[in-house]
């Protein structure tokens, strides 16, 4: 079954109840091992409640990173729920750390603690943003390497066909190259570099796509640098609420009906995102996960940690500037 | 008055029908003198046909550029009703060229045909959009300069910032850099030198602005580069189409009665956009502007015209790497 998963008992806006709860339906339900970490007689409670004391293993951390922390600094407290757990997936008695802690905080733990997979130049932060078409596209990097060279971005793009082969299920992931103007060599610096590398390496590449290609189902796999990444995945949230808001003030709809929109998107809802290409897969699930969420972030770390994360990396040279 | 507004009387998709009316209607109802440049026995026959034949200059053009072309190929057509209105500007004849054609083919004959103010960098391109709280935002640049160093940046936010006081009437526009995290130094290597230099200058800087603020009327000017602007200026149009589109599918509203939000952030009706720091004003107006639309663009750039285009631009030195 692989080596277990290892969830932060001690993030999220419901801490231990909903965590603790998402460990056991991840484990009874799903059959996925799991490990908690975090304040062992708080977490052990919560377990006695659900009738599953020494049904799931317990690592004590002695502090939690605070929810409102976002950055670096949270990496430097190494007694913390998140530092011990990353550290237990960088020994191998993990495969995978899922975390419902604040995305910045995790992932400056992650790459601190867990470093990245052989092979893998850069970590990626992937999101699967569901489209018009019904389905979903998956944007990567959203925002782990701000300043990536083409070569990263070429990796990026086969650590984000590796998430839409596991996750959505697309066995041969169409990838399209975030840019401005459809045509090959249209772009900045940096993409058009990144595009010949891509046309090179043996993954479906569909060519550049544009900033209205994003939610249009056009391709499976959006591939971008880490800065422009944040930048449109804060700008679709911020959109499509501005979008609902309007039509709920021009009285066309009331803003009860367009709640079921609206949270396709909320970044509370649309399914955490992972961050790629260490040694070890973690999962950032939302704050306000419910049991269930944090259960589903098992399942996805666990069928991401079975592959291996360099398997499918080519090495990628960079190109001659 | 000023030097008149130079009018491709060939551009948008409905030609001179169009563009004549618009030039009538903005030196009558406007006071906005306007040179037509096209195909001399059409426009001429359009005059007529509103009375005003020699009321309006024309020059003549051979040629057209098609609305289809939108890149760099287009500017070598030296016969073209674009470039020969870009020439009349950069002889002086001008003070502005409108055009309704497509954007990629007028900003390349502008930046070839008119060319950089004195102590500009690069041209950027600014595009207004409407905000939640009923305001509009500067978007800026909107896809001239892929790939800008900081100090051409810091003169975007002071070219913005000239077309917020001039065209949206902010007499001290608020200048967010658009970055990921709202924090000073979040960012990339280009915003975080642009951020030091924008600290720098005399203008009223907010700081970062993060991809959610760009409709939410945080700022009164967005700036970044060309690369990042032109997808996030398509990313805004199609998920706001897609918003719409998801509220249609489910049942909550007609599409009919979405049209009205819809036409706010159509590509066809948002405002045109400006292609500012050239020696002389360009408005692109979109290819499916009525007469009153055409007649806005030449208002909007005979007002940007007046000013000195460099007169608010500091002399910005590159930071040391």
């Amino acid at each position: 079954m692989g080596a277990p998963v290892v969830l932060d008992a001690m993030g999220g806006d419901h801490g231990p109840a909903a965590t603790v709860a998402g460990a056991v339906s991840a484990w009874r339900t799903h059959g996925v091992p799991v490990v908690l970490v975090g304040d062992r007689d708080r977490v052990e409670r919560e377990l006695r409640g659900h009738g599953a004391a020494g049904e799931i293993p317990v690592v004590h951390a002695e502090d939690a990173v605070p929810m409102a922390e976002r950055g670096a600094a949270a990496a430097t407290l190494t007694t913390s729920s998140l530092a011990v757990g990353c550290e237990l997936v960088s020994r191998g008695e993990g495969g995978a750390f899922v975390s419902a802690g604040s995305t910045g905080a995790v992932v400056s733990c992650a790459v601190r603690g867990i470093g990245r997979a052989d092979g893998v130049l850069r970590p990626a932060l992937a999101v699967a943003l569901p489209s018009l078409t019904g389905g979903a596209s998956v944007l990567v990097d959203a925002g782990a390497t701000a300043d990536p060279t083409p070569a990263m971005v070429a990796q990026f793009a086969q650590l984000g066909a590796g998430y839409a082969r596991t996750v959505l299920g697309r066995p041969d992931p169409l990838v399209g190259l975030l840019s401005i103007g459809s045509e090959p060599g249209k772009g900045n610096r940096l993409t058009r570099r990144a595009g010949d590398l891509l046309a090179a390496l043996p993954l479906r590449f569909h060519g550049n796509v544009e900033g209205h290609d994003v939610l249009a189902g056009t391709v499976d796999v959006i591939v971008t640098d880490g800065f422009t990444g944040n930048v449109v995945l804060k700008n679709v949230e911020g959109c499509v609420r501005t979008a609902l808001t309007m039509v709920a003030q021009a009285g066309i709809a009331s803003p009860e009906r367009l709640t079921e929109v609206a949270r396709r998107y909320d970044p509370e809802t649309h399914g955490g995102a992972a961050l790629l290409g260490l040694r070890g897969t973690v999962v950032v699930a939302h704050g306000s996960s419910p049991a269930a969420t944090i259960a589903r972030a098992c399942v996805v770390a666990h069928a991401l940690a079975a592959q291996d994360p360099a398997a499918g990396i080519e090495a990628v040279a960079e190109p001659v500037s």
